[in-house]
């Protein structure tokens, strides 16, 4: 049986991971985002199931009781998790996962399914990341040197992830991550067993002349 | 220190590896083919360098003490071998090394380099691979049943590479492997801890405003 992979993106704030997410399930029907669940409000515009399942936190504390998460965290008053059975029900299909999420969901997640494969998303330097999240506006003095130094803290995890892509022009970002989830499906897996057999079976059905 | 990656080829015989491997090193100044050395004579038009490295049995066995093959193998009267410093030498001046090999070898190479990268070609079918036997007409009955049950015997070593490439079409072939070379670089390695200090370096130096 074959199953998709589960794709895990993460990366500092200004480092353009939700851009390249985006063009990477631009045209992929092979490629499905995981949404997340949450308890806290929707905001204006967005809609259930395409921007996040809202829950109750009655809901949200059944299910983490019911293990049915692959990470979940509080945040504040609010919870946000990533449905367990969503993302395996959707490899089992035999499509890939995306999922962009945080250092510390992506190592609950490494827990809970090691076979993810941990992809890293870099800013091609602290400068460019300052001027990226400059150009946002939204962020004074002071909130900014928090933010880059919530950046340098989250870098520091690259070391636990399995790829590094540095986001320096974004279409070079886009294709190595491509490049990425190729390979990975030319990786020798499970089903390889099958593979064989289909040869061995294949050449039995030769008659020897 | 930036190391190149040892990329290991194997498959069965007809299943178009060497041909893979031309295409692969076609206009790459980043990888260099691994070449053997061997007791046995040169054949009409081998150069000593090139086709192999052509040594007297005497410095093949001050090789094997020397612990200065990562594979080699006793073949009737000859042996061949890859030659360690070689391929070191090559990884260290930051260049790719390709190597074309059987399973045997490819496991004594997985022992003495596990961080090597095995790849393994596969062919569409036995079917295409009897036929492809045929085309050459060096082989007559009996050899060619030997030949496809060498194959078989080989292909059940799949499992033991990281990578599986059928090669169907040349073409497609050479782009997969390509692809899995391409994302073999984008592999957190050694390395990142240089990376992760760069950023940290980049953020000091930037005057708080």
């Amino acid at each position: 049986m074959y199953l998709g992979r589960l794709f895990v993106l993460s990366g500092p704030s200004g480092a353009g991971k939700g851009t390249i997410c985006k063009e990477l399930l631009k045209n992929s029907e092979r490629m499905v985002l995981s949404i997340s669940m949450t308890t806290r409000s929707p905001r204006e515009g967005e809609v259930d199931g395409i921007n996040y399942h809202f829950v109750t936190k009655e809901q949200f504390e059944e299910n983490i009781k019911e293990d049915g998460f692959l990470e979940y965290a509080q945040v504040f008053e609010n919870y946000y998790g990533t449905p367990k059975q969503l993302v395996i029900d959707t490899l089992k299909s035999g499509k890939d996962v995306l999922l962009e999420i945080d250092t510390q969901g992506a190592m609950q997640i490494k827990k809970a399914y090691p076979d993810a494969i941990f992809i890293f998303i870099l800013p091609p330097s602290m400068k460019e990341l300052r001027r990226r999240i400059t150009n946002r506006g939204t962020e004074d003095a002071s909130t900014m040197e928090l933010r880059l130094r919530e950046a340098l803290t989250e870098i520091e995890y690259v070391e636990k992830y399995d790829y590094a892509v540095v986001n320096d022009q974004l279409i070079v970002a886009v294709d190595r991550v491509k490049t990425i989830v190729r390979a990975e499906h030319l990786k020798v897996a499970e089903g390889i067993k099958d593979i064989i057999n289909r040869y061995k079976e294949d050449e039995n059905a030769i008659p020897i002349d």
